[in-house]
């Protein structure tokens, strides 16, 4: 197996790498991980099999150089986030859909029907939603991110009823615990609370404690996008973008749970300063999915937030009794 | 009142030009109608107000020098139609995508957040549908076009909600009965069957009598469109898309119905001959629709088909009792 992944340097994009890396996709090893990213990972992944390609996803060139037979698998991770997408609507524009477009195409151009797995978000919802966000619930996005993603399921939807690729679209729950710095997703927070806090660190959590969310560890985010590379195409038929399962969290029950993996001191470093912007975008998102469709296709969720705490710590060698 | 019309030789802008001139809208009149089209209107419009721009609207130059600060609204009518745009992916994609959003760049650029209202399609549905469609029914398209459709109207939505425009998208009914030549639109036979018998000339069904449509004449439409030009755009909140009325109609009772108005001679030159490229798409497209929103927003439907054909006989000259 050759796996192409933008974004490759990124958060999931490395901890993707790395879990294929170790386990394969179903049964089969993977020969090649191209990380393909404007930046270098964070920390270098020492395998031999991986390698790093320094290249603006919106370059038509690079994507040709980076993009070829060999290629059988494309994660498409690279993105612009939530919050800076609705600071720069021209940016969010350029590598949210036209380099998006530019990988389809050149997928496409290979001839070979490559998958290509593609993130979305909760945040392709807005609007009136109903409490429970079900799997034919209607995208009515209400950021340009949000608006950005929809277009991406819509192509990735298109160019597979064409026969130009294999695609599937897994709209992730926003991940936490989030490891390393602040970044500019709206949701940056939501990872935050809980990393700052745990490092002996202030944290500022920019809405309520009411504010509810959909959440997803990194490992079980990771676990979903292997199983999203190997799934058959034919259960999908012809909807190809799922709603992945998660927790429905809310704010006050996420500290509620810091509280009680690390204690009440720990607990206490979160400060609350409400930021309107913020808060405006997370709470146009659903809190909420039955995610039927994808738990039938094999997709999976953690077990309750407390132990996603826990998994955070025990990755940074902390071990805490469950 | 200054409005550009994109498409605007095609049938429903040559209409919507004529509508304009002769009745202006809500009470205004209008002081200049620019026909922003590739082709010259198939019947001039002889009224000093209306001019007529060749261009392509995928070219910005010619956008800049079309849409100027003097443009109050923008109707997007310009389009590559539905059967095209399956046989030509990339034709549909620069023309429905890339040139609408040229178009939106170019409004947003006046700084005057401009009305602009944007026709969308009963092909923005497919896949598994209520037996009506409701306001809040999904978008899962099942055809290049309706994809793009999909994405243009996501796109007016996320430019009004950014206040670069104040956008407007109109989903609508399949038009019949069209007059002149039959055209690429997988439905084109919906007027065909009724306009080429009434003339005398044979007519070929794709499609099986039992196949429903969700069908507008021309003058509705029109009204529509006008109706849309000045809508208060705080009534339609934070979605600007709407599903229009109309009529579900079986192509058995189209034929019964001109059987009805012209006679048996006349329904029988209608012969049926099955195209399953036709056919996949067309009953993919939902068939009937709540359209609630539609009608308290003041949008309008025809009372049933039979007056459609008389309708279209009386704009030929030939009157019909009722
Ligand atoms: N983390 C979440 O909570 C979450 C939730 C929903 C969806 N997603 C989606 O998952 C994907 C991965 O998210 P992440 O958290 O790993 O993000 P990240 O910001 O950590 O990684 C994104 C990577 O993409 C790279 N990148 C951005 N623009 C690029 C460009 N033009 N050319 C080349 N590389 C470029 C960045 O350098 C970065 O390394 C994104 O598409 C994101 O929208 C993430
Ligand atoms: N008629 C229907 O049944 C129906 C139904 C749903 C939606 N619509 C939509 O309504 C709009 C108008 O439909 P219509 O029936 O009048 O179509 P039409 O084909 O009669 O008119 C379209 C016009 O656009 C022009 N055009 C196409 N590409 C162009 C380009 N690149 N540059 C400049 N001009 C270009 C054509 O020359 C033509 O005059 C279209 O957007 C169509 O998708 C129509």
């Amino acid at each position: 197996m050759n796996v192409l992944i933008t974004g490759g340097a990124g958060f999931l994009g490395a901890a993707l790498a790395r879990r294929l890396a170790a386990q394969g996709v179903a049964g089969r090893s993977v020969e090649r991980i191209t990380l393909l990213d404007r930046a270098a990972p964070a920390q270098p992944i020492d395998d031999p099999r991986v390698c790093h390609v320094a290249a603006d996803i919106s370059d038509p060139a690079a994507l040709e150089r980076a993009i070829g037979e060999h290629t059988g698998t494309i994660v498409h991770l690279a993105a612009v986030v939530s919050g800076q997408a609705e600071a720069d609507f021209d940016l969010g524009m350029r590598v949210n859909v036209d380099a998006t477009r530019l990988i389809l195409e050149r997928a496409r151009a290979l001839g070979t029907r490559p998958r290509v797995v593609f993130t979305s978000s909760v945040a392709a919802f807005g609007g009136p939603l109903p409490a429970r966000v079900a799997d034919d619930t209607r995208a009515l996005p209400q950021s340009s991110y949000g608006v950005q993603k929809a277009i991406g399921e819509l192509l990735v939807g298109d160019y597979t009823r064409k026969g130009y690729i294999d695609g599937v679209t897994l709209r992730l729950p926003t991940i936490s615990v989030r490891p390393g710095a602040p970044n500019k997703a709206a949701s940056s927070f939501a990872s935050g609370i809980i990393r700052e806090p745990l490092a002996g660190l202030p944290a500022v959590c920019p809405v309520s404690t009411d504010v509810r969310m959909w959440l997803q560890s990194p490992d079980c985010a990771v676990s979903n996008l292997v199983h999203a590379i190997s799934l058959d195409g034919a259960l999908l038929g012809i909807d190809r973008t799922v709603n992945l399962p998660g927790l429905s969290v809310s704010v006050g029950e996420m500290i509620g749970a810091l509280r009680e993996v690390a204690g009440a001191d720990v607990a206490a470093r979160v400060r609350f300063e409400r930021d309107p912007v913020v808060e405006r975008i997370v709470t146009s998102w659903p809190s909420d999915f039955t995610a039927e469709r994808a738990r039938t296709l094999g997709f999976v969720a953690d077990r309750d937030y407390a132990s996603i705490i826990r998994a955070h710590l025990a990755s940074h060698g902390v071990h805490t009794a469950a």
